[in-house]
């Protein structure tokens, strides 16, 4: 049979599965001898059971309850029907992983109308008595019987109106008893029951009550979007009371073993006197600092910092501690693991280190990857936030950062006003590589279309620059220049701020406060990067971009985009000119002098490198993305090139793309203009060998984008290999570099075998090979994808977390074809899913050698691949 | 040491790899003692290994020639030096598979200056003799030192204008021995070097030249195109040579043993007397029918028509054979299985069976499966092509057909004027789903772009229709409505001629000639039929094409396309409607009205499949490709619709699409709007529920489209088998239906296990699986795939021909897992692969039930899974 509840000093920590988080810690602190008060656990198998038996309390459960409860009296020498010793008990849920929606609290469970006045007696407090009673039937009749918390709280209020009562405190005990009948009246108006006086019916009803909220919608919405599998149950904590709220000598708090939100080590938290259970966090009454029990219960203050100094180091964390005095004695209710801003994690991980509590890989999995973002960006002041406007709440946190500027509707006005010194936010649609010169002029990006992984979040991700986009219930209209939001309209140059990090945009200009490094950060990334198997490369083109990425403990660079390079007026322009040449001599001019650019692009990079690796993928997109759009820029473009407007709407017609994605671009560019990547190599090379004679070494590393077939790979190769030895050789010179592809089509992944005898490296390009892979526009999907997950369809966006099943497939099959042909090649993955933890987590467990993602994501992707590590040396230590 | 020469008495027709097609035969029929003029063959090997030595003829080759000549010489009594016995040679290539490009042959080897005089003596016919040489020098020049023929064809016609000749015949001795003294100036003049006398210097030269041709470019890529390797190299046949041009009673000519064109059991063939090698084919005499032979040489006549038969029988196959008179003396020269249209391969191969010469088996493999479709589409008369004035010869044949009509530029026009009884043909830059009811107007389409498997090519070739995609030479003004093409420029309403079979466009009409089944035909398909394992199933929904599908030996409907039944004037209204409702409500009113036409579409449909199965696919395209494009439209359908046009214009604003290949279509429309697909599964039961009152059994089989996850299906499939369990209850009667899905991500494939445990059935959509695997848009690819064909990429279009390497090998793995977890499931491939020959020998070799194509590829189709069987039955049986 089934051992379904049990008394807490049979448990222990380590019992959480069955006894759930706060039971098996109050078990822990029994077996250390600290002031908790008595009581017992139902089991979260008895959950699982109830449940699975259509909701009913089985007899075995109901015998173990009687028994259990008999033996506490014992223990006790108390009972619910005692005249003296009265049993009052409190009834908790208490999951393995605690979450929201699930029922919480009841206490003074045992209270009826008899023992009430038996309390009121035995206490000699009758206003106190009746507090007890009138709390117990507001907590239970909502948590057990659904009854709206609001439908006790207006009459509370009414009343206290009425009768002149400033404060609670303030009613006296013949009201409280008007109060309690008025509650038990609310009882058979809402449910047309009367408030059960049975204690033991009440006991029942309760934890009735906690295992039908394990399957509540909330709670499985929270499952579900945190991945806590359904069928794990919560179990239930009976203790017995102890009062707050019985006197001045009495009093109730919650605490921190450290500071959450700095991680200073020092005691924070709060306390109340005369108080019981939620009155600390209803706000009604201002809770005191910590600090001030020490001048007012020197004893229980000092006992409390033993308790707390035993519980961190027991636990080897901060804890979070609740508390309750009763008449001048100090009782423990619950401990755990305290939740702490990004910035305290960090600090204490360090000094928990440091105080030689736990070690480094121990210290590496305290700090959640997702925080990290936080630290490298600004944040809106929180108070300043509270008063501000919301435009749109519906927007997705493509790239985090907290700023504020003008309204702009084009790159070219973005570029404008950034000159003359304004601060801008360029909101558009969506936005296309034309605009990059305008999202580099802007403070934040904001649009309507396109989700996490469309054009404006991956470029803007990869500037570090704060990015919503998806902001659906909004409407850019460029044309207007108007933004028309639920409140009303915005016009160009209103004052608008960006929230990157939740996906907020507000009306207005809101204070921020500033990101800032510190000893502890720089000691964590040192130990991540000295934990990591996985190298962390990455995604950068620009100065600022490199030396960040740099900073923030990049071994390399795993992807310089050469497409950002064009779009300056001086080289679109010579671009244009290549496109819309008509003989070979007219193009190689025009590449010739973007050559003189690329020469001075790559230099400058290479030389931020140095002796690390730099990968350059050659030009990506298709020609046409280089060709003007709007009809004036049509003009405009066939005046500057002296072609005859129709000449040039024709050649756009003809580029022109069903489906650019898969269309003329990437290596099909190449095969068709070999010229384009010759002009590209020739620049990386003579930038190299300007380096060299300045005596500086560098690795540059050629990448050829969209191989679908070992031919065009080998074709590229064989062009610039032949290339690269007359440069070398008319310079007397010889470069160390290496040639590689980019693996986005399926079929490359299903012919990585016979591509890896061709190439040096290989880096997967997850956004397009998720594209394909489902046959997803990542433009587009945003027209479903909401209501995919919705409907549990994708339960993870896939250009975010790897999609292991399908395109993690393809990744896993390439990998292990190409290193078995050529167990030299370097493998990575540079595409989004490069700098998020879940995909790491499997990238890890393959033979891939780095990952590569933005500058701003390198901290959290290196924390990732030593979590991995930690984690897997941890198994094979045991 | 390698044996590099054979005699002809030492070979036989199974040494094709050694001797080439030419060699072997010569030697068969030498074996079967037939009139073969004397001679030996040089090897294949010897070739091979004198391009792998550098173009040098081998010691061991050289010494072997000499033993050869030597030996040659003791059996025939004669020799290269002789005064009264001459050794003269012919030199002919022959590789195991014929060639265009190769050096072909040269005649009369062995004639010098002192030789021709021997031969005039011993001939007593100086004419005779200085024709022989001036005939080798001419061919001798040309073949080995790449003399122009023109060069000596002037002179031999100003010779001849000169002197006041009329024929070749009228010219005297004299004059031939002057024309050879020109003949030997023109060597010194156009290669500085005189012809060589020395006959042995003559054989070995004229060896080099064949076996260099084989390296020549045109051979090479003929030999790319049709896939056969380089390294197989050519064999050199020397052979005695007989002279049809020794006087009245000697002649030469070619005859087949069965009609070539019709395949009518009768030799059929042509001659001229005192005429040598080339001159037949010539054109300058035209020659006669080989029944006038009859009369003239009945001995002869009588000879040839006995050899004739004897090579049918021996070589089981209708003959090809080269034959000359010398003086009365029948001669062979060669044989081989004769060139014939489709009609005859298909006549002949059932004649032979039926004349127990082969079997059913060896009859299938007779037939080419390309020619089918030959047979099932009229073809221009050939000799009214001649005379035609070409528009565009670039295209591609998308759709095979021959057909004329006037010049339209919309699909409105090409309705208006077709109902007024007009021909008339459609062109377009490229076409999409709302030209639909223009394109059935049309009697065939024309394009510049796209390619193969454009949107042009497949609906054309869905209907049989005529169609030429990718004309890039030509320019296609649908705003000015001309078309500019090499020559000149057409008008709207000029007629034009399209040839689908070749890809040619012509301007004016020209006459066809009509399709025509056959007996043989029918008897041959027949067979075809009774020898497939794959089931051949047709993608149709039209009733004629579903009516000509099943003609043609259609197992099933394999995919019916409904989003073709969206675009009737009357339904396109409701669907925009459908798109431009605000509530629920208004979706479902516009979509039951459309069901009214849907149920009367399917009623039809699976009345004419009765008991086969019909595959009706749910709606595939995304919305916007129901609105209108041009502002005139839009304009009108606003009208008609009620809604302001701004409104409509904002609506296709937003559902405008980056990439409508990836975007928000296939069973993702059903995610957003299931009311869609359970409107046409309504129609689908309620049209079977109709034919199941009237008696007629029928067998739906619903497919969802373009599935990446299970959940998809899953849920689809919950909705429809809700919805229709609900309808049979109404209708207290059942239909048996079943619930597929449609794989064409990668995707899907790579989840082909876990959809398979929730799948009646799957069929591989290769088109889009193609697009996706390899991330090419087969509307974009035009621009770069002509390309990659020329640099060898891509040896096959993938959209033609499967991929095996990339989306081949996706099939592979998604059918072992789909039939390893759900061994019930029915399996096939629906995509323009499925009509493929290459493709279907493949899928033959997979678990694979069906493949379904067009009505028309629906022969073909049936034709290479029985040629499959055939051969691996055949291997088996070895």
């Amino acid at each position: 049979m089934a051992k379904y509840i049990y008394a807490f000093d049979e448990g222990q920590k380590s019992m959480k599965d069955l006894l759930g988080g706060k039971g098996a810690n109050l078990a822990e602190m029994k077996r250390l001898s600290l002031p908790v008060p008595d009581g017992f656990t139902i089991t979260t198998e008895a959950c699982i059971e109830y449940l699975k038996q259509g909701a009913k309390l089985s007899d075995t459960l109901m015998k173990q309850l009687y028994t259990e409860l008999e033996a506490f009296s014992q223990r006790s020498q108390k009972s619910f029907s005692s005249d003296t010793e009265l049993l009052l008990v409190s009834v908790r849920s208490g999951a393995k992983i605690s979450m929201p929606g699930m029922m919480d609290t009841i206490l003074n469970l045992g209270l009826n109308d008899e023992n009430v006045k038996k309390l009121a007696v035995k206490t000699n407090d009758a206003r106190f008595a009746f507090d007890c009673y009138r709390r117990l039937l507001q907590m239970f009749g909502e948590v057990v019987y659904g009854i709206p918390m609001a439908s006790f709280d207006k009459y509370f209020n009414q009343y206290k109106k009425q009768q002149g009562y400033q404060n609670d405190a303030d009613i006296p005990a013949e009201g409280l008893k008007d109060i309690c009948e008025y509650y038990k009246a609310i009882y058979l108006e809402k449910v047309y029951k009367p408030f059960p006086q049975e204690p033991v019916k009440q006991l029942t009803e309760a934890i009735e009550a906690v295992f039908k909220s394990w399957d509540n919608e909330r709670a499985r919405i929270y499952r579900e979007l945190n991945e806590i599998p359904h069928d794990i149950g919560t179990a239930v904590n009976i203790q017995e009371m102890v009062f707050g709220n019985s006197g001045e000598e009495s009093g109730t708090g919650v605490a921190f073993t450290r500071n959450p939100v700095t991680g200073e080590a020092q005691l924070f938290g709060e306390y109340l006197l005369n108080a019981q259970g939620e009155d600390v966090v209803a706000g009604i009454r201002t809770p005191k600092d910590i600090d001030t029990l020490k001048g007012q219960m020197p004893t229980v203050y000092q006992q409390f910092v033993e308790v707390s100094q035993q519980l961190e180091m027991h636990y080897k964390d901060m804890q979070d501690i609740e508390f309750t005095i009763e008449n001048g004695k100090l009782y423990i209710l619950q401990t755990r693991s305290g939740k702490r801003t990004a910035r305290a994690a960090i600090q204490i991980a360090v000094d928990l280190v440091e105080e030689g509590i736990i070690t480094e890989e121990e210290a590496l999995q305290r700090v959640d990857i997702k925080s990290i973002d936080q630290l490298l960006h600004p944040n809106f002041d929180e108070g300043a936030l509270k008063q501000a406007v919301l435009v749109s709440d519906m927007g997705l946190p493509a790239s985090p950062g907290a700023t504020s500027g003008k309204i702009v509707f084009s790159a070219e006005n973005a570029k404008f006003e950034s000159e003359k010194g304004n601060k801008v936010i360029l909101m558009r649609p969506e936005t296309s590589p034309e605009d990059i010169e305008g999202m580099i002029a802007s403070e934040a990006i904001v649009t309507t279309h396109g989700g996490m992984t469309s054009h404006a979040a991956v470029v803007a991700r990869g500037m570090g620059k704060c990015c919503v986009t998806g902001c659906s219930n909004i409407e850019i209209n460029v044309t207007d220049k108007i933004v028309n939001y639920p409140g009303g309209t915005l016009y160009e140059g209103d004052i608008v701020s960006v929230d990157g990090a939740k996906g907020d945009v507000y009306k207005g200009e809101i204070a921020t406060i500033e990101a800032e490094s510190s000893e502890a950060f720089e000691t964590f990334m040192k130990w991540s990067a000295s934990k990591a198997r996985l190298d962390v490369r990455m995604n950068a083109e620009t100065v600022p971009d490199i030396q960040a990425g740099y900073q923030f403990g990049a071994k390399g660079i795993g992807l310089v985009r050469t497409e950002h390079m064009f779009f300056a007026p001086e080289r679109l322009v010579e671009m244009r000119r290549f496109i819309l040449s008509d003989t070979h001599d007219q193009r190689i001019t025009a590449l010739n002098k973007i050559k003189t650019y690329q020469v001075v692009d790559f230099e400058k990079i290479l030389e931020l490198s140095g002796d690390r690796p730099t990968i350059i993928r050659l030009l990506d997109p298709p020609l046409h993305e280089f060709l003007p759009n709007s009809q004036e820029d049509k003009q405009a473009v066939a005046n500057q090139l002296e072609v005859p407007i129709n000449e040039l709407e024709q050649l756009i017609e003809n580029l022109n793309e069903v489906n650019p994605m898969l269309g003329h671009r990437g290596c099909r560019l190449a095969i068709t203009y070999p010229e384009l990547y010759l002009m590209q190599v020739e620049a990386i090379i003579e930038s190299a060998l300007r380096l060299k004679a300045q005596g500086i070494a560098c690795q540059p590393e050629i990448m050829i984008p969209l191989v679908s077939t070992v031919a065009e790979f080998s074709i590229l190769k064989t062009n610039i290999n032949e290339r690269i030895d007359r440069i070398q050789q008319e310079a007397k010179e010889s470069i160390d570099y290496s040639i590689g592809t980019m693996i986005e089509t399926p079929r490359a992944c299903l012919i990585a075998g016979e591509l890896a005898r061709e190439c040096d490296f290989m880096s997967f390009g997850t956004n397009d090979l998720t594209q394909l892979t489902f046959g997803f526009s990542r433009d587009d999907a945003g027209k479903f994808i909401g209501e995919y997950a919705d409907k549990g369809i994708l339960a993870k966006d896939p250009f975010q977390t790897l999609d292991i099943e399908g395109v993690g497939n393809l990744v896993k099959m390439a990998t292990e074809q190409a290193k078995a042909v050529n167990p030299e090649i370097k493998i990575g993955v540079c595409g989004e899913l490069g700098g998020d933890h879940k995909s790491i987590l499997y990238f890890n467990k393959l033979n891939i050698d780095y990952v590569s993602c933005s500058p701003f994501r390198v901290p959290g992707a290196l924390l990732s691949t030593a979590q991995c590590e930690v984690e897997v040396s941890h198994k094979y230590a045991k």
